[in-house]
């Protein structure tokens, strides 16, 4: 097979740690399909700060631009967090979006059968809950113009929330592309009573709607989205929506499924690049103890391959072995209901290869 | 006692029901406690639109500006959902916040013991959770510039998020006193790691707090408290935020709660004035059919006595009032595990007066 070139950026806290075994699983891969991984470790986030001086390295950038797909652990930390805007790690997170043009993000929220007590919702409601939040990622108010200027009442501080048709356009289309290879319904999540950016999102849903007369639209202000996850999250396909209202709604919907340490997500542009990474943080108060979950990361190859490669065979058999060990009843710690079995990293990772 | 001047404005849909109850508990209090009310009634929302062409006529206006208190049943309906922005009901709703300067909407979320099993949320998640939202109202994208303009990728649409110090301050003292009133715990939300606004926001929290020595302050990232909301309700007293992110978290706890028909909320500003209305909807389904649930609009009025007139013993009463009618077992159909066994809207309005 044909070599993928595959950015490797472990990032900071656990990221180091679970992409280690997602790699192990990467690795085994290469041997049970003969698939030909090239792989370059990059810095980003609060290490690449504390080494280069820059969230987002030139050097690192390029590594992800003359990869294939980029497998990302985490960023960020305490250690960071005061730091001006252009030492954050956040703002290396949103550089690299923008620069690879990322401007989709994939957050499926599933229920993992023997995780659904992990929930604090019931399980009753929870039942058969398999949904994706596809979130515009490079547009809207976190990437227009900011700024500060003196007025009579004190300081004031602008933020502007942008979009244009082409950026609504084709994230909306990819949404409908993927409803359509699934339960065939979307929802279209605005503020379009409230907000100009929002009633020019709804015109132009509801002008590419009719070139998918086979997929069920609905549209679903954002407030009531939030409470709709709640009362009845099985009755969701795909939910799209613009950047700010999907950070909120995306971390909603993977709180709802119980399993937020087993959730991965795509940032897809045009073409088959993409950006896979964990849906967890960084957990800096875990860092370096063994025992974080590395299955989120490992998850995150499987659907690399799906995403970007077309592997789907292999992306399978990694969901499947993750299911196997996890039916064996194998936990690391944040799953365990009996914390004195919990496993570690390494050794999670290990039984997923095995199970491969 | 003075005679206190109240406007009301039923609405649309369930309003007029609801509100009707609730007029018949007003009353109920002048009698036991020899208080005094001049109500003016006015046009408000769809009505207003059908009746006088604009959802807020300057009658009304006049109305709420010359009362101590406004009493808002509900407004909209899918009759006016296409109509431009000017004649739209929530147009009304934004147009009367500002016009009476009401920059605070306060969103107590309770849970009714009788009702925790309603909640999609298990119930020792909910034990305890007794939690106010304090969202700005009258500030944010909300009411920030809004526009379109043509660009090479077509339309673009622009809103426009403002905030100056003042408008935070004002609101987050508010907050603070709240809290210092209650289990003393301040979380603020914002999205400082993006926004410009959030980080003038926190900058001015930080810059208070110390004002409130007795009170503890956290600081939660918006995405952050759309999950810890469902992880860990109990553990929230009270939460200030902006106007948009507090739409959002205020619609998501009070749905939590699984008494969504049962929420009240206070929309103040300096001084004791204030407009109170249920959290639920106009509920167009329902209208005009005797079944709507009449208690968030009667515990508006309990939240009136208590936060613009300082009737606090009459506020109390008409709280317990509705709690020993709850647990003698007489339900809404809303709120019925046994449909068959519900009651209408003016049974349960004469229940509750019956028992003050
Ligand atoms: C860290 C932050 C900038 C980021 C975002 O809001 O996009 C994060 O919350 C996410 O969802 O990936
Ligand atoms: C109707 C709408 C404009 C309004 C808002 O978003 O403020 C409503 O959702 C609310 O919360 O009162």
């Amino acid at each position: 097979a044909e070599t993928k070139k595959i950015a490797i950026i472990p990032g900071d806290g656990i990221g180091p740690e679970v992409v280690a075994e997602a790699v192990k699983v990467l690795k085994k891969t290469e041997e049970l399909f003969g698939y030909r991984f090239e792989t370059e470790t990059g810095l980003f986030g609060g290490i690449a700060i504390d080494e280069t001086g820059t969230p987002l390295p030139q050097d690192t950038l390029e590594k992800c631009q003359r990869a294939d797909a980029v497998l990302l652990g985490a960023v960020g930390g305490p250690k960071w967090d005061n730091n001006p805007k252009e030492l954050r790690p956040e703002t290396g997170l949103l550089g690299i979006r923008k620069a690879l043009g990322l401007f989709s993000n994939i957050r499926p929220a599933v229920i993992f059968d023997c995780l659904k007590e992990a929930s604090t919702l019931k399980p009753e409601v929870l039942e058969g809950t398999d949904l994706i939040v596809v979130r515009e990622l490079t547009g809207g108010i976190y990437f227009g113009e900011k700024f500060r200027r003196e007025t009579e009442n004190g300081q004031e501080a602008v933020d502007t929330c942008v979009y244009n048709v082409k950026e609504v356009e084709r994230i909306v289309h990819q949404a409908f592309q993927i409803a359509r290879n699934r339960r065939k319904k979307l929802c279209s999540v605005d503020k379009a009573n409230v907000l100009e950016t929002s009633r020019l999102w709804r015109e132009t849903v509801n002008k590419i709607a009719p070139e998918y007369p086979d997929v069920e639209l609905e549209h679903v202000l954002v407030d009531n989205c939030a409470m709709q996850l709640l009362r009845r999250p099985s009755s969701f396909d795909v939910i799209v929506t613009e950047n700010m209202f999907g950070d909120i709604l995306s971390d909603e919907a993977a709180m709802l499924t119980g399993s937020i340490g087993m959730l991965s997500s795509a940032s897809l542009g045009e073409g088959s690049f993409g950006l896979y990474e964990p849906v967890h943080g960084s957990a800096p108060d875990i860092a370096g103890q063994g025992i974080a979950n590395p299955i989120a990361t490992i998850l995150s190859v499987a659907l690399m391959f799906k995403l970007s490669f077309g592997y789907h065979e292999a992306g399978d058999l990694i969901e499947k072995a993750v299911k196997s060990v996890l039916d064996a009843g194998h936990r690391t710690g944040d799953i365990a209901v009996d914390k004195s079995k919990a496993i570690g990293t390494t050794a999670m990772g290990d039984l997923i290869v095995a199970a491969m």
